[in-house]
């Protein structure tokens, strides 16, 4: 049994570099946030300013990420942040994603930033709590030097048209399922 | 439609930590590397040893990581390092790649790195370049505190067996196959 060595990438006849990219990580397995986490370290690498806002609540998960990623100049949106909750007609949840998806869109259109990690958006989408037409047209129409990252379960459809690369991680096992607990220093 | 947010993963009733972890990126999408570097990253900033040890030539691919994980102190092993090619039964590559085995199996069995990561180990895997039962041995047997990451195409079946969580990152649709090559900030 052979593998393509994975240099060996066909291309097709005419190629170009572009302004910038769209990156969708999504699927059921690990690795999602985890790639896009890898993906703003080369970016941080390159001098590139960058921000990333997360659109659910975090518990103890992505605390390690979130300490590297400002120790090191990312403005980091953590959801919920500065959040007063005034409304009547929206769940406190669904109303921290919309405020979330509110900055998101303003840092995306301000064209400050070279890299924009939307982490877990999927799932404000899905629920409709925040509006997937307007998202997708956000990423089209932003300003051509800004490069996305978006994850989450189930992209989508119109999420994946948008996005030059998706990549599905899908779970093939995991630790969980027989009883092994997230692992620091691994796992967040 | 709806997803499950991540946090709600069902666990068994009976849950227990691990001292390490074996983990596997395989398929044939981005992310694998990737995701890859970023547990490395995670392992840093616990403070904890880490090794990489590469089995396939980078190109430029890989310079922007390993730029990164030197800085941060990562025993960062490039394949065909410190190599003199004296044999005549072997390919240059192939050899390249036993000498890369040879050293991530002393880093193993030393126990002194908490995550050793095999870059592409599959591939050499795949051709008969390395011994696969001899790999997984070692991973088996490895001291308890010793965490595995390990990624690249098509893992072989007794990789996946001997891992904890293995996640199979899947294309979906990818920048290349429209002729968008890869980009500075992004993919290295």
């Amino acid at each position: 049994m052979t593998s393509e060595p994975p240099t060996e990438h066909e291309l097709p006849p005419q190629t170009r570099p572009a302004k910038s990219i769209v990156l969708v990580h999504t699927g059921d397995g690990k690795g999602k946030s985890t790639a896009a986490f890898g993906v703003m370290i080369r970016s941080i690498a390159r001098g590139w300013q960058v921000a990333v806002v997360q659109f659910l609540k975090s518990g103890t998960w992505r605390v390690g990420e979130e300490e590297i990623g400002k120790r090191l100049g990312v403005d980091w949106w953590s959801i919920g942040e500065g959040f007063t909750w005034d409304s009547d007609d929206l769940t406190r949840d669904e109303a921290m994603a919309r405020e979330a998806w509110k900055h998101a869109r303003s840092v995306i259109e301000a064209g400050t930033h070279r890299l924009v990690v939307l982490d877990e958006i999927t799932y404000p989408m899905n629920w409709g709590w925040i509006d997937t037409d307007e998202v997708v047209s956000t990423i089209r129409e932003r300003p051509e030097s800004v490069s996305i990252v978006a994850t989450g379960r189930d992209a989508p459809a119109a999420l994946v048209d948008v996005a030059d690369t998706v990549t599905e991680m899908r779970k093939v096992k995991h630790a969980y399922d027989v009883g092994i607990v997230a692992k620091k220093g691994i796992d967040y």
